[in-house]
């Protein structure tokens, strides 16, 4: 189960055999439900998540009860409520699995630890924070000035063959568009 | 005029006397005058920005000429087009200086260089990107969740004293509300 998130890695910083160990070493795995919550909303969040299988949503209710979908992640993405898990404020959002999904799972205190003893983590880490900033940042940026349709094709380039596996409402919810919006731009493609 | 990012940077990591002169020596300084425009879109942006003394703002203009303030940036803070200066893309956000501006400048390639060269500086970015990327987050729920009122208030706590610098518009741009709102809310406070 912990090959696949060495490998990913590995694309990024080279490690030895017993930094290998090292890192393996810190991960522990879990399994979750489709329609299970990783997280709500006032709880502690001292973990971040990798997917080795499965689809999962984070998400935003507001006051009215109504849905916000800030990111979706399947095999090889990252989730976590970001603000809680680096900031130490509760959570804010709710993590859901989509699918029965199997995780693996770093907690705050041993990746500190890790930074301490295998600073080259420090690189990875930088990297895929800087992706997933640029990523925040574009997708303000697009709903700024992109067509429905654009931000659409966007998305199916971000999250590659995600359509199949998430509801068509999920994916309008996270475009910030109506459910029938997304029909009729997928009837025209 | 160095000295100020030097103490910014120790915050964060220790470094020696000759890590110090070598992370100096890469540092070019610009200076620019109120109005004037660091980046425009469609330029290359293969630098990065330290405010060490003056008021940037970066903006989006959409086509129907509205413009979408993304960031201020005061003294201690870095500014770019970052999608453009991470992703390698043309930029498409103007940075212009609010004030007359002192800078640093850093290349992106002597960036990397100093990553190989001293891998701590792989520490601070990551922190202070981690940083950016929460902010962006918590902005995005903010917008969701909060009142006007209360997204002033964070905004004063985020860039302290930089209401006396910015005209009222400009912030209500930032805010997404309208000036009309800014002035009463700033009335009842």
């Amino acid at each position: 189960m912990k090959s696949g998130i060495l490998h990913h890695v590995l694309k990024y910083i080279d490690l030895n055999q017993l930094e290998q160990e090292e890192f393996m070493s810190i991960l522990s795995e879990v399994s979750i439900s489709k329609k299970e919550y990783l997280i709500s909303p006032g709880q502690k969040v001292s973990s971040e998540y990798y997917v080795v299988r499965g689809c999962l949503k984070s998400y935003y209710l507001d006051e009215n009860g109504d849905k916000h979908i800030l990111q979706f992640a399947v095999e090889d993405w990252w989730i976590s409520d970001f603000e809680a898990f680096f900031g130490g404020t509760p959570a804010q959002l709710y993590v859901e699995a989509i699918e029965d999904s199997k995780l693996l799972v770093i907690e705050k205190d041993a990746l500190d630890l890790l930074y301490q003893r295998i600073p080259k983590f420090e690189r990875f880490f930088r990297i895929k924070i800087t992706s997933a900033f640029v990523a925040l940042r574009s997708r303000i940026l697009s709903s700024l000035q992109k067509s429905s349709k654009q931000r659409y094709l966007e998305f199916c380039q971000e999250y590659p063959n995600i359509e199949k596996r998430v509801q068509n409402y999920h994916i309008a919810n996270y475009l910030g568009i109506k459910p029938e919006s997304l029909s009729r731009i997928r009837k025209e493609l």
